[in-house]
């Protein structure tokens, strides 16, 4: 059914009256865009979204994107009026205080119906990139009946200035991706005033060189705005429709200007909305038969989702997808086997090739794993012989060549995750971490499971100089809340690492990996020795007089430093520090057997690490030394620098027995 | 004098033959892209390019960017053969190794000629547009007898991909940069195999977009590259020209693929090379007359620099335009005065607002001053009066409203920097410091003046949540070697940390600052207390057995819990923790002064940061106390959240007496 201009026009002033009144309320908050995109929301929200607000988790509903996340009371808006249980009218009083599900910026773990946090401008649009790569490949493997849905997501003009935006777009241009709409809030207006201050670019040529459809419309023209959604729906690329709107739209005084943009209109100017729109109703208050209305809209989807359940219930499919839908991991066939081999093996090898050896057991027996690398395939070792290419003819494929886009790729990885059915995982070298850290930490905030594979971990990489090794990286992974940093030791503990992070499902693991060979060090793999964070390598001969704490490639060293100590009748414990956080998670009595905390000056706790020392002294405690390399790096193979900055036993020995006095 | 066809092959050929040679010498390098960009880059060296070899840091020199870093052996032939004092040709036959300037990645620091690092992709031509930015203002300024030079890119593809590439380009086309040229090494190659496996865009429909011109041609035709850069020289719009290329042009098995991108030839390939290219010389030997011709290519410019050292004798700006490119400071006015003012008024201020008091005073004296928001102008408190708009219509505006782009503002800093005559500053929020953190390292590692505005800088901003938040910030970007990190407490400590980073040219400094106001502390104004790093607020009263380590908006509370402690007969300092690294560079008497270092348990020491935790035992040793977030925040007012997070006076002082013991 087609509502008409006098049935919507008082909707989408419902959503501009709520959220007025809630950015007042709150003395904080961003009216503007919700009250310019309100008429274009409410088309796409009776007419073509599909979602029942009874079932938001519905695995085969749209999925709706405001990667423009300032402007959160449209959404909250809209899950309220349409019938969602949350928010409540209570929740959007309480818009932006303690507690309310009403946050500043929408945040996924807090109100079903909010598919992904945003607000960091530009990664809501590369999450929905990687939420429609998702529906297609699902789409793929268990066929239409099941898996039918698009992505819409609302974008502003900052999201599409964003560098992401052009990682983005690009790869949905490439992997045609014609299920993914991007409505553009096109309203002229930044925070700093004209988006004329600071761009002259051609927007829709710019999106039409990089393969996607691109429309127009007036965004507050009910007719057009169907025409422009009808095109969009219709095209086989991804869209964009960019839906002219004026900021603010029915504030008299201020409208189309960045005075509505992110400060409440004030209690004068909000009487004179309510004047100009013939909106009488008090603050909160939503005139039932617009409230009937709204609640019209979540019919469609009701339907929808009744006859995708029968058809669900008929599949032949059905059970499988339901497992995988349901994020269970299935047996991890020959698993236990590969590890056992390897203790009979003891590869010297580098943690990316082990990790490339773990990945080609689980990626044949978990068909959730998708992969890919931002172009280094070969060096992150991410490609295996069940992950064949995901490309636009073929969906089906698990491997993802994301080209040289680590932000786009963490984004998308993000998306993939939350849309659920995928488990992602890419590659890149470590120190473009920093080029994809703001997805990393929306990874951990929004708790989704992406796994980083982070290769090239250190000095250890050798010649290619400064730009290329990481120092702070690994220091500074490990303080992002809800993140755990993965620094694995041999192949056995890298196989350890990659179960540990197939089977942590609420968050983000992050695997570093060194492009060096490295001893075995382990003879056992009865039990995850890593799920406890960090364990004893050498347990000392002699008298322990010293802890040496290593991750990674150092954890040789220290073996190596621990022996030449003990023929001086030093003894020393070796312990891999595997994933601080883990350790941190364990009892005390865990931690003080593996760090004993006795008097500082009786054991000498020594960190050695070839990256930033700051903050190992949590480990080490003041008294104790930290091997570190607090400094940039320089070009030259590897053993050369490992000796320039003091990685060998000749230079770590004498500072040891220094301290010791003796 | 133009060169003809037998002349430049061989020219080209011997760049081919030292980066295959030395590449191959190394075991490790990019052969690929120095070999298909050879011919291109002859004609750009020999007709095109302004610069000295004798003169490597001459004002009015053009600026040439290799923003594809990885093929770092075509700058260093380049550099070599047209007659830089280095790289030697024992510097080639060393490269990659240790103590040669000739490093795997172009690095600033290690070369004359080497105008900026790359390696990190995109970022040098997004650097190129900050050099394009600080020609065109000082042309403003001092006028086309003194300023008037182009800036060179070769980029590929791995730099048109990046995010940062959009950024960068919407900057240059909005601001008309046209003696900005981009020679794009179109090689259709990327490491993972041909750029269809990853990309469908049509890039110069794309920069056409973003206001750009754009030509093309062959990059093995002389004469096409010719006209070509004669058609970008012309066009007042930056250029794009794209050259068509075949990677590893001239080894005849591997031309074209990626085996040439990122590996050694191999002596078989070497040896078809030579043959194919009629190249008999032996590895790091060029023939006499090849070198000669080579040798020519500086005649143009040595004839410039000595027609533009006669202006710059008789110009009247002469003695003004010096003193700019020097990098001293002028004079502060009124500054001293400004902060004996504060003493005087003791504002209750946020440090945000501080700054912009701080910058009002300092613009007005420091014309080298260019400051910039990436579009939260009104937020970050970057504008004053003194700094105008900098617009296409306006270079001497001394103002870029950057729009949505954090990483394009961060990397044209780091390019206004390197070129001399600026000291940009520019502004976001904390938060996306992370949007930018790749750029940021590049100032710490290039060891570029970039002054970095934080503002939002914790939970104390309230509303906005979460995404908005920052935790891990504070204490991952004081890992970054060689960046000042400063997080003042009130108004004068904001005043003395801008005057640190106005002082501090061998680096970049960022300036954490509030959202919400603060108490003024400070009632002396006589020295730069901050200079040392850290100092004590206030000492304690009654025998002291508390150190409370604070920094920024915290200090208060630090204070706060001190009274409540003394008033128990409790003594205890205070120390404003401003910047870590410059008290960690202090000697140890003053550290152990301000950080007594007896027995552990004699003192507690105390932190009490909003941020992250983890690495603050390095002030507070392993058995202080940490008060910090590491978590996510939440979306609430900033009362709300400081209660809620524990940064109270009520939830701290219990925890420093059961640790204590009273």
């Amino acid at each position: 059914m087609t509502l008409d201009r006098s049935q919507l026009t008082p909707m989408a002033n419902a959503i501009r009256a709520l959220s007025m009144d809630a950015v007042q309320a709150a003395n904080s908050g961003h009216p503007g865009m919700p009250m310019g995109m309100a008429d274009v929301a409410t088309v796409l929200w009776s007419d073509y979204l599909k979602f029942d607000p009874k079932s938001p988790d519905w695995h085969d509903r749209d999925r709706f994107v405001l990667s423009a996340g300032h402007g959160s009371m449209l959404i909250y808006a809209l899950l309220h009026l349409s019938g969602y249980d949350r928010p409540t009218m209570d929740d959007i009083r309480n818009f932006r205080q303690l507690g309310s599900v009403c946050a500043g910026h929408p945040e996924n773990f807090l109100i079903p119906g909010v598919e992904c946090t945003t607000g960091p401008l530009g990664q809501g649009l590369a999450m929905a990139v990687g939420m429609a790569m998702a529906e297609r490949h699902l789409n793929a493997e268990f066929g239409d009946a099941l898996v039918d849905h698009r992505t819409w997501t609302i974008a502003g003009d900052g999201c599409l200035m964003e560098g992401i935006n052009h990682e983005a777009i690009g790869l949905a241009g490439h992997l045609k991706l014609g299920r993914l709409n991007v409505l553009w809030d096109d309203n002229d207006i930044t925070i700093d005033g004209a988006t004329s201050l600071s761009t002259s670019e051609d927007i829709k040529a710019r999106y039409a060189a990089t393969g996607w459809h691109v429309t127009s419309c007036d965004g507050h023209d009910f007719g057009d705005i169907r025409r422009a959604l009808d095109e969009a729906v219709a095209d086989p690329r991804p869209s964009l429709v960019a839906c002219k709107t004026v900021i603010g739209k029915g504030a008299p005084n201020k409208q189309g200007t960045s005075a509505t943009h992110g400060a409440a209109l004030g209690d004068e100017e909000i009487a004179a909305v309510r004047q100009t729109l013939g909106w009488s109703a008090a603050p909160f208050d939503i005139p039932s038969d617009i409230a009937a209305e709204w609640q019209q809209t979540a019919v469609r989807g009701r339907k929808a989702r009744q006859e995708w359940t029968d058809r669900l219930a008929k599949s032949p499919d059905g059970e499988a997808f339901r497992a995988r839908m349901s994020g269970e991991l299935p047996k991890l066939a020959d698993w236990q086997e590969y590890k056992e081999q390897l203790t009979r093996d003891m590869p010297k090898m580098a943690t990316r090739k082990a990790s490339e050896a773990a990945l080609g057991v689980l990626t044949a027996s978990v068909p959730a794993l998708v992969g890919g690398s931002a172009d280094l395939t070969g060096s992150n070792n991410t490609k295996t012989p069940a992950t064949t290419p995901f490309t636009a003819e073929d969906y089906a494929g698990r491997y993802v060549y994301y080209g040289i886009r680590e932000f786009g790729m963490a984004a998308a990885m993000n998306g993939m995750a939350l849309h659920g059915g995928v488990i992602p995982y890419g590659g890149t070298f470590m120190v473009f971490s920093d080029y994809c850290r703001p997805a990393i930490r929306l990874s951990a905030l929004q708790e989704a499971q992406a796994i980083y594979v982070m290769t090239h971990d250190s000095i250890g990489l050798g010649e290619d100089g400064p730009t290329h090794q990481p120092i702070e990286h690994l220091q500074s992974l490990r303080m992002i809340p809800n993140l755990r940093v993965f620094r694995p030791a041999d192949a056995l503990e890298t196989a350890e690492c990659w179960e540990l992070a197939l089977r942590h499902t609420t968050g983000p693991s992050l695997l570093a990996l060194s492009r060096q060979n490295l001893p075995a060090l382990r003879t056992d793999a009865d039990q995850n020795r890593s799920a406890r964070g960090a364990y004893r390598v050498r347990a000392a001969d002699a008298p322990r007089k010293v802890v040496l704490i290593a991750s990674g490639s150092e954890v040789q060293l220290a073996l190596d430093v621990a022996e030449v100590l003990e023929a001086e009748g030093v003894g020393a414990d070796v312990v891999s520090m595997v994933c601080t956080q883990l350790f941190d998670e364990q009892d005390k009595i865990y931690r003080d057997d593996i760090l004993p905390h006795v008097k500082p000056s009786d054991i000498l706790r020594v960190s050695i690490e070839a990256g930033s020392s700051y903050g190992w002294e949590r480990y080490t405690m003041l008294d104790g030394l930290q091997i570190g390399i607090d400094r940039f790096g320089a070009s030259a193979p590897a053993a050369d620098l490992f000796e320039k900055f003091g990685f060998t036993t000749d230079a770590i020995v004498p500072q040891i027995k220094a301290r010791l006095g003796i």
